[in-house]
Formats: structure tokens, sequence, C-alpha cells
């Protein structure tokens, strides 16, 4: 509904500063642990194991893109490196406190290796969309990801319930549609009340110094 | 007793790199977890509560000043959002604990709201002192707020004492008058000895290189 | 094996980026917590001991490395207060559990002045290596420090054996030659494969740019 970027696909439009992105996913990677450890509303066994859980698939799914970048790119990058992180936080969510060693270490690796594809492949030789901050293809697909394997590797000694994936993949579609009505409708409103879109003037001056007065060196 | 900055009010004095400020911030903030809910000296109940109350006061300090600061300028800043959470952490750390909910948001909501009060209109309009760090306007006020607004919210049955507010004045008051007497008799001193100031050229040279020896980029 | 670096003791090779340093340092210091408090895995009063044992001796290496440069050079530094840092965590960390509040501040101050003496001095002077990271001098001689002091101070009541110095020594005498012969042979290998240094052009336009691809501002 936004469109692409001016200049998109065009040119270069790597992160601004690779060391506080760096930065960034370290200390989002640490906060990580009060959300899922924190569900468990205890300092508890089971607080305990998610926040085990968490560590274990995020390093894999880290490992995951790296690895899959290397094979594609040649060359394993720090960007995708945090990218495999970050898509490995989002996948394991929903998993942790539910999931066994097996699954921990299945959802890991899959977070980084099909995020990295989403992130690629399917962003601009498939669908062919902007996404700056890859919200989609990292959090999207590594949300949905996460919530069927879940489904799929649950075990009940551990407090899942077995055979759910039919109703993770119920809760995914459900998602989906409601947030995509929802999010349309809205987007349609602020357009028509108050504009979706900056100037292309203001967007090549940059956001931070036209919308938020912010003059960041 | 320092006197101002050279070039103070004729010259702009932003922080010199606002995405420091912001990791600065956001290490504090955590780091204050293991302060607050720390002063239980126990993993219990008490010191998750203590840290949940940490948690949403200092939200609502930095919602508060972020507010305070667009209806007063036009414009939320970063730097007054990262202040405003400053502000909650100093306010919220005599109370956490001894508050419950109501407490907790006025704590917060009043913490953001007076202290971007107090280091603007009251700093630079009414008293016109000099304070890089904000120091008065944030954790002085910001201390003080904290205190007395605990005498007012603390709650018996979260371990708070009923109506201790004239306690905690008592508590303020000693408290400033003890701090600035001995501040006062010792900044006297070190200025006998050694002085308190640097020169004019090296104050414009900046202290990083003519004090301390560190060239920082 | 390697050599040194080109232009080793000729040019001056500061760190990058002193204020990435001090945030690494941080970064470390809190990640640190997991590692010696998770080694009791549980939380429970031992894990709560060994926190609180790696947060004193780690601010008393700090400020032991920071007196230690203050009295050789007449200035402490921001990076010799990090490095003393440093030197306390790895020092700290097969004692903490171990040992009572004498050894802690031992240790502690201990790690921070001979750590300094390794990273200048025995460096320098007496062995005249290049160590970029001072991996040897901080990291190397730290352990050793820590492991030979943890058989000093050790407390039986709170859970340290007593009286096992020897067993400390002989394991440091047999982690040092396993390591030294495993990593010589390791090396040796590597260098006939695919060499171990880049040439001098690579190593003059930088590792980052030539070897990993990233450029980083």
């Amino acid at each position: 509904m936004l469109g692409k970027r001016v200049g998109y696909g065009r040119e270069v439009m790597a992160p601004h500063n690779l060391v506080l992105s760096l930065i960034g996913a370290s200390m989002l990677w640490v906060g990580w642990f009060g959300f899922n450890a924190g569900s468990a509303v205890a300092a508890d066994g089971r607080a305990g194991f998610a926040m085990l859980t968490t560590q274990v698939a995020t390093a894999f799914a880290a490992f995951g893109w790296m690895f899959a970048e290397w094979l594609a790119k040649g060359k394993p990058s720090v960007l995708g490196i945090i990218s495999g992180a970050v898509a490995g936080l989002v996948a394991i969510t929903p998993a942790s406190g539910y999931v066994g060693v097996t699954g921990v270490i299945v959802i890991g690796i899959a977070a980084g290796v099909v995020c990295f594809w989403s992130a690629t492949w399917l962003k601009t030789k498939l669908l062919g969309y902007d996404d700056s901050l890859d919200a989609f293809g990292v959090h999207g697909v590594g949300g949905i990801l996460g919530a069927f394997l879940t489904g799929i590797f649950a075990v009940k000694d551990i407090g899942g319930a077995d055979g759910s994936v039919l109703l993770q993949a119920k809760g995914v579609l459900t998602t989906l549609v409601y947030s995509g009505v929802v999010s349309f409708v809205l987007l349609k409103i602020i357009d028509m009340v108050m504009g979706l879109r900056v100037t292309e003037e203001e967007e090549r001056e940059g956001l931070d110094v036209t919308q938020h007065g912010e003059h960041v060196e």
C-alpha cells in the first residue's frame, strides 16, 4: 500500500551502521529472555527451561543463516548472523517451554535457513516487495514457521499438547486474515485522513530529519 | 560554586552522540532491575514485584515526558524519551516493592511530566543554573518526587507502612540539608587545595583530552 | 607462529573505537553473570553467591588495573579499567562459588594488578610478542592466576575443597601443555593446507574488508 522506497533496487541500501545493528541485536537477544522465560510468570524450572530453549534455538538459527548465506553467496556476514538470531528468537517464542531438544534444534536451524531464503529469494525474486527491516521475511515467516513447528514438536511431558498441528495452523491462518484485514482498513483510513507517505524530497532528505527532527551523526 | 560552562546559553550544547545516549539508557534500565529487585536480597515474589513495578513505572515516565514535550514543543524526541525513562527509574526506586498499581502509574507519569518541567522551565526560566547532565532536574527532582509519592501510595498489604508522608518528607529534607552542607564544605576544601575548575583553554579543548588523556572519536 | 603485525612497535595501534570497547566490556560483564551464576544449574543461594562474587571481584580488578596504571603512567585510562574488569571476570570464574570475601578481594585486586603488568611489562619488555587483544596477558595470565588462587582461597563451608593448590597447579599445567601442543599441531596443519597469514597488502587494507567483506564505518 505504501509502495517501494525511492531508488529501491537501483541504489545500495545497506544498514547505516553495522556495529549498531550488532549492539541492538545483542540487547534484543538478552531482553528476549525476559519475554520467553518471563511468560512462565514464575522463577521456576519451566522458566529456566524456556530460557535455555531460547538460547539454544537462537544460536542454531544464527548458524543456520550463516551457513545458508555462506553456501549461497560464498561469504557469511555479520548482518546475516544477527538476522538469523532474530529469526530464531521469533520462531522459538511460541515453542519455548513446550518442545524438547529435537524441537529446539530443528526450529533453530529451520528459522535460520528458511528466513534467509524468504528475506532474499522470496522477497526479491518471487514477490518483489520492499521491506527495509525484513519484518515479513524474518518476523512474519519466522513466526509462522515457529507456530507450525510448535504443533509438530510439542511434547506432552514438558507441557505441550500432542497433535496440535491443525490447531496451530488454524491459529496462524486466523492471525494472518485478522492482521491483514484490520491493517488494510486502518492504513486506508490513515491514507484518507493524513496520508501514508512522505513526499519524495522528504524521503531523500531522510525521515529522521524531516519527520522526527532528530539529527543523528 | 563551579559556575556555568563557557558559552552556556549562547552555544548549542546537545549531547555529542544521541545513539550512545540511547544505548547507555537502555543498559541503565536493564541494570536497574538488579538494583531494585536485588534490594529484596532474595529471588522471591517481592523481588519479582519490585522488578515489575520498576518496568511499568519507567515505561509510564518515558511516555509522560514524551507527551509533555510533544505538547510543549510540538515534537517528541528520543532524548526526551530516555530522559523520562531515567526520571522514572529514579522516582520508582524508593517505591518499588511498597506501592500498588495506582502508585506505579501515578509515580511513573508524574516523574516524566514533572522532570520534563524541571529540566526545562525550572532550569532555564526560573533558576538559570547550568547542569550538563540534568543531575538536579532528573535525578534530584525525580528522587524527591518518588520519595514523597512513596509516602502517599505505600500499601500496607504489599509491605509499606501507611501514613508515612511526613516521615518521607523528613527524610527528604534531612537528605537535602546533609548533602548540601557536606558537598559545600568538601567543594570549598577541594577549591582551596587544588582548584575546582579547569582553565578556559582546557575547557574549550575538552576535558577528555586535557584532563583524562582520552581521545574518543 | 604467525609473527607480529606489520608496523608493530613502530605505529600506534590503539583500539579503533574506545566507546565500542566500553559497550562491549559492559555487555560482557552482564553476560558473565549467566556464565558464573548459571554454572550452579539452579536459581539458588549458590548461584546468587557466585553472581555476587563475580560482581565484587570484577569491580576490584577494574580498580586494581586503574590504580596500577595510574601509578605507572601517571593517568588511569578507560581502556585500562575495562581491561581490568575483563581480567577480573576471567580470574574469578574458577573461584566463584568456592571462595569467601577475602578470596574475592585478593583475586580481584591481583587480577587487575598482575594482568596490567603482564599486558605491559611482560609483553613488551620481557617477551616482546604481539597480541592485539591481549588474549595471553589478560585471559591467559588472568585464568592461570584465578585457578591458582582458587586453590588457596577455596573454603570448605562454601563448597570448595581445602588444600587443593597442588591439584589446581596440576590442572593449570596440564591445560597449558595440552593447549600448547594441540594448537601448535593444528596451526602447522592449517599453515600447510591453506596458509596462516594474509599478504602484507591485505593486512594493510584490513582483514574486515579483504577477508570478511564487511565495511564498517
